[in-house]
């Protein structure tokens, strides 16, 4: 595979493109522009990729933005993307070269730009340090995560595809099942490889991450690697995953019993079952991502497996399968209509298994709607 | 999927772990540790993920890394990796929180460490603030990369699974070939399907990236992703493909053509071989990486094809797709033995068609050992 400079930090993984996006980036690029004056300064110089894609549509692995606070924006990326980026981005100013930012640094030099935002949390250290030296009389400034603040927020046209995206995710499962395809003496990865080809089958560009496939004891395990274990009568399988189409991913978690329940597992189900029903009833416009974390929280508090709930609520989900907002206790801040989360509380007793059940969700004035819509009974199988 | 703290970047992907890797670790961290005095630190934080792999095993998505100069280093993960940790970094002492650079910087500052070491091309501008915040008195100066450094000459252990993941990709290849995937009517789509399933039946623990499937016009593009254009008689098809084992990627590039092919084919793809078998040839311990690149670009441009050679000749390969060394005239520096390399030509022509040939290599006293074995001739299906 042939790459280009990585000055940045690691390329994104190329990702599925999809039509109809310049409309929509111009508008996009408008609402970050307006926020430059408040910001203090005259130009945004973009360069994490997924903000790029966001704000430009383009959905190769190495470019930067220009984005001018009265001026028009101009794009970058390399020589291996030149058809594409005429493709992807029509409408802007296109400068072909290896290294986006050090390009585009020179260019807000030669231009006398005084004050340049940069993207503080995604810029290294020494990408900084070769900013100062190309444009040594530029005042450079935290855009403070401004993109990211936009890009929480979606558009219908993004939640099309998220929705899209959802139902992918639901339809492969229930094919699976339909199949019999988790069932006694087949490995984890044997079921992951299942998945992801329904995933696939059913539309996805990608899957959204490595599925999870966790069975038995390893369903304790938060984030568990599909292994060569075979499942075995009684265990919990827990099933994590997602499809991506259009760059946007869905993030579905369901957790099964084979044959016989026992009494805890069925305990168990009923805490997280209930606590997920709170967490979601919960995402209301204007409540506090703490409150909403701790409504389902306190009652898996309440049922004793306080302990036992090792992670945060939700996160938003979008163009990253993780991104703004934190549904959390460490979150900080309230939902607005049309951010889309995840709501996944989870109890996991070590040796022992584990229960999640994770939906993808819209905010919405008037409750939220459901992207992910597999039955959260306890299903045994 | 359930998220911790990611102030330091974009979490990598949770890769493949794999057994037997403690013994090395150890030395590798003595590697490092040896080099603090000359950078001028009593202690290094390491953050990037990778690099936390290769200096300890752990292969979670949330870590980081305390390496003394005269101490016992620490590890930290979070809550979802507490048993994971403990199997896979059972000889170093753990700290268990979600932000690991904050926790381990907290250790520092109580310690009083006053010289610390931090990745300044991968900790952000954002995170080197809270670095700043939390360990106000101790001095913050660059690693220079000191552990990519390390990383690019590969001992024993990686090179073998270095050979495990590129005889994957040669297996897998020939499988699809014998199958006759690769004919006329199917898309790039499908192809590249068939090909990500023989790269997991043939042992990978996952591709190493998105698979390229390039035919006809889109050969063309060096970095094409597969769409559902069906080969045609006459057709260029790039594959571009890799597989991962033990975290450690291969990477393989083979051109074919199907059916009869043109002169023009036969022209460029002899170019392109035989640039390919140049740049092999002149890798050799001491060679500088711009002599490598021009001793296969020179020929390209003696053959008229100098401005469609787009990009530089190949890369470090190993736990990152690409790592050191940059192999190009855009490069630095010489090759040393047990560097491991890819060798890849291209001569692309806009509108028509293009031929990349691709080998993973390992740098050698008595020349280049081939990883990837599959015939550079060309190859009419």
């Amino acid at each position: 595979m042939t790459h280009a400079s990585r000055l940045f930090g690691p390329e994104a993984t190329p990702a599925d493109n999809v039509a109809g996006m310049a409309a929509d980036t111009a508008v996009r690029r408008d609402r970050l522009r307006s926020q430059l004056a408040g910001l203090g300064v005259d130009a945004a110089l973009i360069t994490r990729l997924v903000n790029v894609r966001y704000l430009t549509g383009f959905t190769g692995s190495n470019a930067a933005l220009l984005v001018y606070d009265g001026g028009t924006d101009v794009f970058c990326t390399d020589g291996r993307y030149r058809a594409q980026a005429t493709a992807e981005v029509p409408d802007l100013e296109q400068v072909i070269e290896r290294n986006c930012a050090r390009a585009l640094a020179e260019r807000l030099h030669a231009e006398q730009v005084s004050r340049v935002g940069y993207e503080s949390h995604s810029v290294t250290v020494d990408g900084l340090d070769e900013l100062r030296v190309t444009a040594p009389n530029a005042a450079l400034g935290s855009l403070q995560q401004a993109v990211e603040v936009l890009r929480a927020v979606k558009d219908e046209d993004e939640i099309g595809l998220l929705r899209q995206a959802c139902a992918i995710a639901d339809r492969a499962l229930a094919e699976l099942i339909d199949r019999s395809g988790i069932r006694t003496g087949r490995s984890e990865i044997e079921v992951g490889r299942d998945l992801d080809g329904l995933l696939l089958d059913h539309g996805a560009a990608e899957r959204a991450f490595e599925t999870i496939v966790a069975s038995g004891p390893n369903s304790a395990v938060p984030h568990h690697r599909p292994t060569a274990r075979a499942i075995e009568p009684g265990d919990l399988v827990k099933l994590d995953f997602g499809a991506r189409v259009g760059g946007y991913h869905s993030d579905l978690t369901r957790t099964f019993v084979l044959g016989e329940t026992e009494e805890w597992q069925r305990e168990v189900y009923a805490v997280v079952q209930e606590a997920q029903r709170l967490g979601r009833a919960a995402l209301q416009v204007g409540a506090d991502v703490r409150e909403v974390d701790a409504a389902a929280r306190d009652h898996v508090k309440a049922s004793g497996y306080g302990e036992d709930f090792s992670h945060g609520l939700g996160h938003g989900v979008g163009l990253d399968v993780h991104e703004g907002p934190t549904v959390s206790y460490l979150g900080a801040g309230t939902l607005a209509e049309r951010m889309t989360v995840t709501v996944e509380p989870g109890v996991y007793l070590e040796g022992r298994g584990g229960v999640r059940i994770e939906d993808t969700l819209v905010v919405r004035a008037d409750g939220p709607e459901l992207l992910t819509q597999t039955s959260r009974d306890l299903i045994v199988l």
